[in-house]
């Protein structure tokens, strides 16, 4: 690269320490003129921790740890330059402004990453880890991404494209010999290699599915008109199921107060506003914006007051969420029933029902039992299994499916061999996409935007 | 100290990297069962910072860079081990786990200073800079805490002791010779240095009400009935002057909107929610609590629309700030008036009266102009001048200024010189306590309570 980066690399807030890092073939440059050493004679060693300060024409900004990393043994593969500071939004702020003030350019998002990428410490599917990382909101998110960091997909993408590269090797060296035999032998060949490939990335589409829940969460609206108990409920859920970093020191329920861990994977409530008590969802966002949450949904869980008569605003919501996985608990079942549970029964077959009291604790064991029925059925054994967790991949994937199904029937069509090779290297290419063997500047660009500053 | 401690110790929340450290004597030890190197006969060296893997059990935590830190050349006289991890919430917090897991202790509020503090490596100044530091919110706050780090503190209080020094000394030397001219000359030479101490501590003290408002923003409410216009006042001087962070790449304004910067100096929201526009704040959080909020507020900004008639609330509101600094803004004076400006001069006999239309973003710029005129008359000129910030310095400097005027009235009351010691030496040990050198654990414990963990 031409120019060098710069960005503050930890989360913005009160904290013992901030980094500020550049990468690039100014970094030590840079480094050197706003770097002063308590010592004497001082040099910059490869990968040593410096005591010293931030100067800023003789003023100091901070007092710091530096270290230069040389190019190539490096994140980025670049020479890099990392800066200790003091914790908290100023100094690491400072820091910035007067590197890029030496010449240093502001990092775009995930730059660092995207040079490591480039430069070739990592391939595209690890590049994207990186940030899965990052993002991780739960343990089993985070192992996931760690593995595809170390190299899970690219190994099961490279090993499929060993099927077809075999295959196009075939053609090759059969394509001179049209003989009719041959070429019964040559598609019978053809076709066992096809169903392989075929085989493995349809294991690795059906894996999808349950890899976003496992990254994303699930995507859960808690509906129901107000004081039926929305807000209870989501304190009762948490409690029984505490938020996961409300065990780490230092952080408050706040940050992450939408995601719920339900046996290590996030259940992640959408819109909070829906679920304040003091709002009206319906009425006030409207009906088409509640629409549109809901299909974003994965569940929905509808609250309705059995001690008092269905209201037009409860026919509403039951209209809204009729198609969805749905759970409804029919709240306030300790008082007296003016609801008759057959009525939920009628409207909504698919539904999952569960009579509760949330002031007083009952249902919400059983609504989290059967949430984990619904979704999480089949244990998600990730230690030794490859699931998918990105979409991309995905589109990728199907791309290359569709190329194998277009191949395996002009097999069954006996199309002449010399005529299947292009499905095969299509597959090939919408594999490398993964990979980031073939790939072009837009999708990069974007897979990089998700990133956050300073990685 | 006999145990290790670790912590997590930059920000939680989605970024490029995350630092777990630990501190004591079991750090290295620790450090080698967790840390697997790439390298064949791999050893930690002093202040390097090495590449490889977390690792517990066999099974991969992270991908980190990792650093030992030999004593006593460290931030808290100790061994130290910092782990540079991916960022975002798991990572950190499963590496932490880990360290706890293997016999290190979760480090309480601010443990790593108080342990730089305890082994001398900082004074008490010095540690509580570091948490202003952190905790800074503009600038002019941060280089005021950074000259504290530096020991500008520290300075003035060593010098003032050093008078008081020499005051004991001398009165040791004359206390054999209680001859009456003796000691009138002793008197008179005594009272001229106490003048000195007292003229130094006075001058501190008075420094203290412009060095809480660089530290800690001017506390301000925004009052007025709902749909007045309190948001859009809110948004209006954000516009004029952006919140500090907003141009820090990778934050939102979420953080602390409730700063604004005013030439440097934040100005603080107090209780957002009293500023929302939908919510009739007197109403709703009652009014022994609104009190209690416009009680903390260095200033009331109140909103009235004068198109519509008093109501009620206003007059409520009125009753409320009566004797605050108050800055009473006529909100929507472009449309017809039916309130009269009179109304509020004489009601408010002290207020500043500015007539807006904050829509048209007719008043803002006199309302900013209004709050320099009043708060920063004086131009506070940091660079040059020691101000004071930490509201236990300016305790204690009241106790040592008591002490030192108890002084004088005995001298002015001829008492003889030996009486006269208690009170340099009060005044002394009030002024060690600034330093630490002379403190108590309870009070030392109060002090690092206020840190962040990590720190």
């Amino acid at each position: 690269m031409e120019y060098t980066i710069a960005a503050i690399s930890t989360a913005v807030g009160e904290a013992g320490i901030g980094i500020v890092r550049m990468s690039g073939k100014d970094a030590l440059y840079i480094g050197k003129q706003i770097f002063k050493s308590t010592r004497e004679n001082f040099q910059f060693e490869n990968k040593k921790l410096h005591y010293g300060h931030i100067v800023d024409d003789g003023k100091v900004l901070d007092e710091v740890l530096i270290a230069f990393m040389k190019a190539p043994n490096t994140y980025t593969r670049e020479d890099m330059v990392e800066i200790y500071s003091h914790g908290g939004i100023i100094p690491v702020k400072k820091i910035l402004e007067l590197c890029l003030k030496k010449g240093a350019s502001l990092a775009e998002k995930g730059e660092f990453t995207k040079r490591a990428f480039l430069n070739g410490r990592l391939d595209l599917t690890q590049a994207e880890a990186v940030i899965d990382i990052i993002k991780a909101k739960s343990e089993k998110s985070y192992e996931v991404s760690l593995r595809q960091l170390e190299g899970s997909i690219t190994q099961q993408v490279l090993e499929i494209q060993d099927i077809l590269m075999r295959m196009m090797a075939f053609i090759e060296a059969n394509i001179d010999f049209p003989e009719d035999e041959v070429e019964e032998i040559s598609h019978k060949t053809l076709l066992e290699d096809s169903k392989k490939a075929e085989e493995r990335i349809k294991k690795l589409i059906d894996s999808f599915d349950r890899g976003k829940i496992l990254r994303d969460g699930l995507n859960t609206v808690i509906l129901g008109k107000p004081n039926v108990g929305k807000s209870s409920l989501l304190n009762a859920i948490l409690k029984e199921n505490r938020a996961i970093v409300t065990d780490i020191p230092g952080t408050t329920r706040d940050i992450i107060e939408e995601y719920i861990n339900i046996d290590g994977i996030p259940l992640k409530l959408i819109d909070t506003a829906g679920i304040r008590e003091t709002e009206d969802y319906v009425e006030k966002i409207g009906v088409l914006k509640t629409k549109e949450t809901i299909n974003k949904a994965d569940l929905v869980i509808s609250l309705f007051d059995v001690s008092s008569d269905i209201t037009d605003e409860d026919k509403k919501i039951m209209e809204l969420v009729r198609d969805k996985k749905i759970i409804i608990m029919l709240n306030k079942s300790d008082l007296e029933k003016k609801l008759d549970e057959n009525y939920f029964i009628e409207n909504f077959p698919n539904a999952r029902i569960i009579n509760s009291s949330i002031t007083t604790g009952v249902g919400i064991e059983e609504l989290i039992e059967t949430i984990k029925d619904m979704f999480y059925k089949e244990d998600i054994k990730i230690e030794s299994e490859v699931v998918l967790t990105n979409i991309r991949h995905k589109d990728m994937l199907l791309k290359a499916y569709k190329s194998i199904l277009e191949l395996e029937e002009e097999i069954a069509l006996n199309e002449p061999i010399d005529c299947l090779e292009v499905d095969i290297k299509d597959a090939w290419e919408s594999l490398g996409q993964i990979t980031g063997q073939s790939i072009t500047e837009d999708i990069l660009d974007k897979i990089f935007s998700e990133f956050c500053i300073g990685k």
